[in-house]
């Protein structure tokens, strides 16, 4: 951690910082210049906090050189973490499809929609069964039916399912009865909800918050790490700027900042990320091109009737045309599905 | 509800579309112009969303006209709502200041600081007994026992005391103890709180999210009025934008928004906002000429050993300064504390 | 156009701003709803101003139906524009590779970058000699001596040059001199230039603006399509977002954008966009699988002493590979170079 | 500048990296802690670019500790720069209202205008005579003939006048026939037309960017002193972010920040910032409470009939009301227009 002071800071106020860290076990490096009194703080600085440093008088700005990730760091585990659901290996060197509806609509929906994903080549099955909407007076998901339905099309297919939790109260119940648990992007930094899931032994898909830094995205498996879970898989799903031709802008070179920074896996999601069908198949062959380990794409029999998000829904037949066509670049980057 | 049909559809495809809404019990008028085929759809679309409608074969663009929130409109009530705290009136035609500590950290911090910004004029206690931290390692506030110091200051102070709710399981608890029950940006689309928050009769402060637009805010307001509870109380707190000078960009143009499209309070954390001691009093200022409701600010008796945010705070004598010229201020746009 | 009229508008303020549009020839259509005022303007609206009209008195909300661009626009020109360079063809069903370094420094520099990226397939050759630096005080190229050695190599190795011009007085020159003519972001919306370059007859290679909406960056390209010169070919360059990781965030879904709404070719540019060297290979290769036209990459014979953005430049041998991992993606979408 | 370095840099790279910086005629001072090395540098770090340097091999981070910009720090001239126009001074301490038309229009409305703004105590007549607007098809503004008549309402009424340059063969006529010379948001980083504008005496009013940092915008401003020229005004006037219900959002966190990084004046634009007239009131009077030096308001005598941004323009009695309402902080704020 560097410390740049401000100008006219008296020998005190210095002596009186070096105090402070060496309170707290850290070693002290004078790094002045002509200019500027500079400080390297050197130590675990991972439970510091910027802002609370730069309330020290004396100090004008801080920086820190060690991230503050530590079990999602590539530095803590230069071995590449694959999670494995049911004895599918999501991770490095393997490249998995997760599709599905929005949201669970009926028995026949999710049964339709199960078998023709997987005919074409998906190998996990997503579907909302608690849906986080912006309107209170929009459809919020069929809940416990939906879920129960979603365990019907495990049944059926045999494809292990992912569903979105919102809620704490559900945790014990989704770690028994899903495959892998899907945290939100609204839900990315629900801190409570983050430390609940890092204390059960199940698969976490982590969105990544719609204005997110990767660094805050990190942090937030770190919640689930730090708690004794692991098995964390990001997701990203777009971010949130100024351009509204497409809902949020696909980030692709977050995919290779996660590959540098941490060992865990990343998806990408277009269907979220634009918000428009006829754009999914394109980016999904860009993410596969780029190096994510999967994609999270949505599927609807019937888009146009959809209870939820239909613009982003590819059709069945879409869906197979895609999986073609991102096999083709999987080939080009030598993984398989 | 304007839709912009794709350049080609075909009569068949309109007559579709139109009889989707008439089946919603909708009228449909044709504002078709020479190049685009345009329809207005006429009735309670609120329970529209527009990205499922732009699903439709055919359809190019949706433009919603009517607002997506009810309650919480301006259209609906045009008196402002007053939110009553114990006795102190909250909203247009008053001015309230909140104030105290980030976090809870000790019983004589609080008392200190509890007397000290009841003295200067503050009228509400603030402190954080749950925080919401980036890091998993960084300390997450006293908890129930910050709670308890709390109730204490409120005792000896006699300030009601607003404090940030991160869990669904407290609600029960901080409905029959605390004053104002505080949401935090990270929670603002946490929809399973905010439906839980909506159960209860207590004034709950929604802090807008990190890259919440007005619209978005209004709506998480209307999950928690659409449930019963219409003790909303907004607050401005900066939002995430490319500038790094500052933690947030404060947007004081919001509290104006805000005023024009909905009858709710609306006051300002300038604290949160900029993340730095030197802007609060100035920024502070500029939101009581804006014709915001209130203000939330951070004092901390001891700001370099704070636990939590000390960058930000103020001390006791930085606080009464703020309040005196705060209150010259409010003399101009004829508010009184 | 659709206008949203503000509650409570008197018949007497809605004739009056029926009669403004018919005086300007538009038809006016009523698509009123039961809560609000809604006209819809029939008629060429590329001249009016959404601003202007929501000036009038009783105009709450003006929305476009029709794009303002027309020239660009792919509704007015169904077939793709092909723009050619010395007989390289630039568009849509061709891939193109523009390579060199960020600015030319030396003669020895040039040659030897300019015979590298053309041995490795590389088909125009770029080179800054007018360089924007954000501080007056770094290298600004070396100008009007680097236009001599860009024709040097040029000369020599057959490629055409393309280089950024930043000021209206040597459009003559450029016009004369260099094959295809580079707007760079910071100067996306200078329209006294625009203009100028709209009076030539030369390509055109217009980079996005730093934070430019795809329909802003059309309506550049149309101001100078609008003064005789067609030729324009986009080039997407990361946009600012507050995500700091990388230097701009690459948004791969503007190139399907631009593709669906204009008939004008589109490149890539992954160096500027990330300013990270090993992010470039990757992020080509996502870029010739999501539909781009071509790529402009940096390459330099010694990044680390390079005067302008070693960063992000490739070292020769790196290129070469990039090269060969984009084609085989270009045989999966079925294009060639 | 502190250098982080990569993980498993060799000590040979390092004593590159230091050789590298000492022939610069820098010092190097080792940092390093238990985990990563680091370097600091010492010296005149300004003509370094950051990213220059993270392209050597073995660098990982570049951290700035001294501002890049000289003569517009507050480092290098504790003395707030008083700009003097015709007598009127602007900086620190006063309080300067530029008002007037977006774009000079008629003879009789420049004249209307002129003398009612002045009438109600705005000092400084602004006034479009070139206009940049986002298409080629709307109204460019009068050019010459709008120059002329600006001149003519100056000498009526005697005050100054600002208007904005577009172009750099028309600095000499500028500097000859304006008081003020007004660099707009879209031309902040041309840097030709800012070298140009160097060279002369005459002050500069220069707006911030559109999407510009804190930092990029005082560059510029370094620009065009660098040739010569300290008479800079600077203008905030709202940034570009994801939020849509204002034009822009208005930063007042950056006139703080300018006074705390420079000496320059800086003056606020709400009229451009939010894009509606009945936003620009309130926060003028902000503007002033956060402590800008003045502030820059569009008045037209027809705003329904303006041929440019008519929904942000104030009526001439608005505009008599908001110099009345601004006065009252000013006197809060113990300044005097």
């Amino acid at each position: 951690m560097i410390i740049k002071l401000t100008k006219g800071t008296t020998t005190d106020q210095v002596n009186h910082i070096v105090k402070i860290f060496e309170n707290l076990g850290m070693e002290v490096k004078d790094a002045s210049g002509k200019e500027y009194g500079v400080l390297g703080i050197i130590g675990d600085t991972s439970k510091l906090s910027v802002r609370d440093i730069e309330a020290i008088e004396g100090v004008e700005k801080v920086t820190r050189i060690q991230e503050p990730f530590k079990k999602a760091n590539k530095k803590m585990q230069e071995e590449s973490t694959i999670v494995d659901v049911n004895g599918i290996k999501i991770g490095e060197g393997t490249f998995t499809i997760m599709s599905g509806p929005c949201s669970v609509e009926s028995r026949d929906q999710i049964l339709e929609v199960a078998r023709s994903v997987k005919k074409s080549g998906a190998q996990i099955l997503r579907g909302g069964a608690y849906k986080p909407r912006t309107s209170p007076y929009a459809f919020q998901g069929m809940e416990l039916e939906g879920l129960e339905l979603l365990k019907e099309a495990r049944k059926e297919t045999g494809m292990p399912i992912v569903t979105e939790i919102m809620s704490v109260d559900l945790v014990e119940r989704f770690a028994r009865e899903v495959d892998i648990i899907q945290v939100g992007a609204r839900n990315m930094q629900n801190f409570d909800l983050l430390k609940a899931l890092g204390k059960i032994d199940k698969p976490i898909l982590l969105k990544r918050g719609l204005s997110a830094t990767i660094e805050e995205w990190l942090m937030s498996a770190e919640y689930i790490m730090a708690g004794g879970n692991e098995k964390v898989i990001l997701c990203e799903r777009g971010i949130r700027t100024y351009e509204k031709f497409t809902r949020n802008t696909l980030d692709l070179s977050a995919v290779l900042a996660v590959k540098k920074l941490s060992h865990l896996p990343v998806i990408v999601d277009p269907s979220h990320a634009t918000g428009k069908r006829w754009m999914v198949k394109k980016l999904a062959m860009a993410a596969a091109a780029v190096g994510a380990d999967g994609l999270m794409i949505e599927v609807h029999n019937d888009p146009e009737n959809a209870l939820c998000d239909g613009a982003q829904s590819l059709r069945p037949e879409q869906f197979e045309d895609l999986v073609i066509d991102v096999k083709k670049i999987l080939e080009v980057v030598n993984k398989k599905m």
